[in-house]
């Protein structure tokens, strides 16, 4: 067990918001929440996986919808609290041992803090996904056959809705058309779980890694270049990427931010373009028309300069970036995660390639 | 207190469709989904309201959506006793006194019976519209300031929904699209209220009211002249057209059933015309391009020589009916009432009138 500290929590929400690989919202709006929610109440323990019972109970919070909303529609703050304790009442806990991320994110990395600030509850060490995706059955727990369901939602307005579905994907359903809804955003609890399941099914350390990942980028003391060294050893990453925006196609649709961005390569990248689709999250990646990159892989955009993540919603025409790429949790490298968050599920006819090999094969190809 | 046998029932389906204007679904279905309940279960008894207790505790059932689905989407038989149950149950209520509809029409008329067959419930002689109205919020309740939630929903494949939401409107809104993603069609729980509320909000008598019109409807021992006779005098209405169906436009469309109708004259009729649009149910009547009868007052189609009710998902090219038109109950020629489900509230920039002066200046101006 450990305190988080405003710094932990700064370092957090960067590091998060890398590997929600351009979805979960914006770190910045993430942090000011968190840190108001621990200046208000108090720091916030962080429990390894392993210090949790294996009989507790826990609930984990969330936003749901197009992130890009968020920044017009800037949660009262109460709302996290809220869904989370009407999902306890519904299950009829009275103890709630904690709460946790259900994916990587600027903000959904930091809304589990607020609650667990609010409540005076601590946070466990684990995610849903080790990055973020778009679709509520998109979770490690839902390849482990563990229920989203019962779930609560509910909207800055104070509507609330409960729903027990006959499986994960009839949760995305009905889960999606509410948050609509309410305005393309909405706060969420789903997957309740024991420690059990989190200790079989999580993704464990995903807080700490989203620290480390933070410490490096926000720090100070080394060059860019060392620094992205750093940050790809530590996540075995590959740089894949550094370009130009040139074009971004997209729409808010479905509850999704949807849309397409082209870079234009710059430096050693400059003869070269990049394709990079996306749904809330960067799915696909393509350098020069050459599939380089897939779901459930991660394809994280970061600032060119100061290695800062860069979400859907804020790409622009002009800025430089880089494109990294990580290999995807091994729960979601299994026929059954494929199968759930691969590109097929998205509609993108490839097979799924390691991005291992892909950068192995096109590095053989350009010697 | 007293039974309804076989023959009740059939009268009730076929009165209810007769005053649920078009929608409520059909006769033959709702008909069909009540004997079945009572033949297993046993015979229902109905309370008037005055047998009622005032701190008595209600919960109506009934359909939501597009009622031409239905006939595709067949219930199941249970999904009304899960989602009444499961009302029941998150209200934390362990006794409910009775169920009642939220509606007239042939089905949701006869959803109420079903709950009360099986779990052995009295049916209460009262409504929420005297009528059907195509939302949630056009309900005599919430005219007078009753939330319609907590409420729950549930389709025919298992998935349920709980809602509570910050108004009426809102109400519409989510359960709405979560109907949509269901498949257009949901049963719902809604709307629990007290014996007290029930006497002071509700439309009393609409069962037994809709029993006397079937049994005129259904009557063999009348000429059709005769027949409609009783039967304008028993609800205060007007003949207002005899025609041919010769046009039907109509999509199903977020949920509803939406579309206008075209009519000629026969008989007596045979110069003029007649439009009626609709959204689940009859809104306004055009004759000769002239506004002859508008929501909330009643707008109800019967077959031309059997005056079977005619529904708006049954509507057919050379069909031959009879367009009769009715006084809406007192509540809803408040201004709230008008307000909630008058001619502007449709999209339709007319000023609601009575039909009763709609009638007269039109005869006056034909004599």
């Amino acid at each position: 067990m450990r305190y988080l500290d405003q710094a932990a929590i700064e370092h957090i929400a960067i590091g998060a918001a890398f590997l929600g690989t351009g979805g979960g919202g914006d770190p910045y709006i993430g942090k000011l929440m968190a840190l108001s929610a621990i200046e208000k109440n108090g720091p916030v323990k962080l429990y390894s996986v392993d210090e949790v019972a294996d009989e507790d109970f826990f609930i984990p919070a969330a936003m749901m919808g197009a992130p890009s909303v968020l920044i017009e529609k800037f949660p009262r703050g109460d709302e996290f609290v809220k869904v989370f304790q009407k999902l306890a009442q519904y299950l009829g806990k009275d103890k709630i041992a904690g709460t946790y991320p259900m994916e990587a994110g600027g903000v959904n990395s930091m809304i589990p803090i607020v609650v667990a600030a609010q409540l005076g509850l601590p946070l466990i060490d684990c995610d849903g996904m080790g990055r973020a995706f778009p679709e509520l059955q998109m979770v490690t727990f839902h390849l482990d056959g563990i229920s989203a369901t019962p779930m609560a939602i509910t909207d800055e307005k104070g509507n609330i809705g409960i729903f027990e579905t006959i499986d994960n994907k009839w949760t995305e359903r009905i889960a999606r058309s509410a948050t609509v809804e309410m305005g393309a955003s909405s706060l969420v609890s789903l997957y309740p779980t024991t420690g059990a399941q989190i200790k079989q099914s999580g993704v464990h350390h995903i807080i700490t890694l989203s620290e480390q990942i933070g410490e490096i980028i926000a720090s100070k003391d080394q060059e860019v270049n060392d620094k992205l060294e750093s940050l790809l050893t530590l996540v075995k990453g590959y740089e894949l990427f550094q370009g130009k925006i040139v074009d971004v196609i997209r729409e808010t649709k479905g509850g999704f931010n949807l849309g397409k961005m082209v870079l234009e390569g710059i430096d050693t990248y400059k003869a070269d373009q990049m394709k990079v689709h996306f749904q809330n999250e960067n799915l696909i990646a393509e350098k020069n028309e050459q599939v380089i990159a897939m779901t459930p892989d991660l394809i994280c955009l970061v600032d060119f300069e100061t290695l800062q993540p860069v979400t859907t919603e804020s790409l622009k025409y002009g800025k430089r970036v880089r494109v990294i790429g990580l290999p995807a949790h091994k729960k979601w490298r299994t026929a059954k995660g494929i199968e759930t968050a691969g590109p097929r599920y998205f509609g993108y006819d490839y097979e799924y390639t390691p991005i291992e090999e892909m950068v192995k094969k096109e590095e053989a190809e350009h010697v």
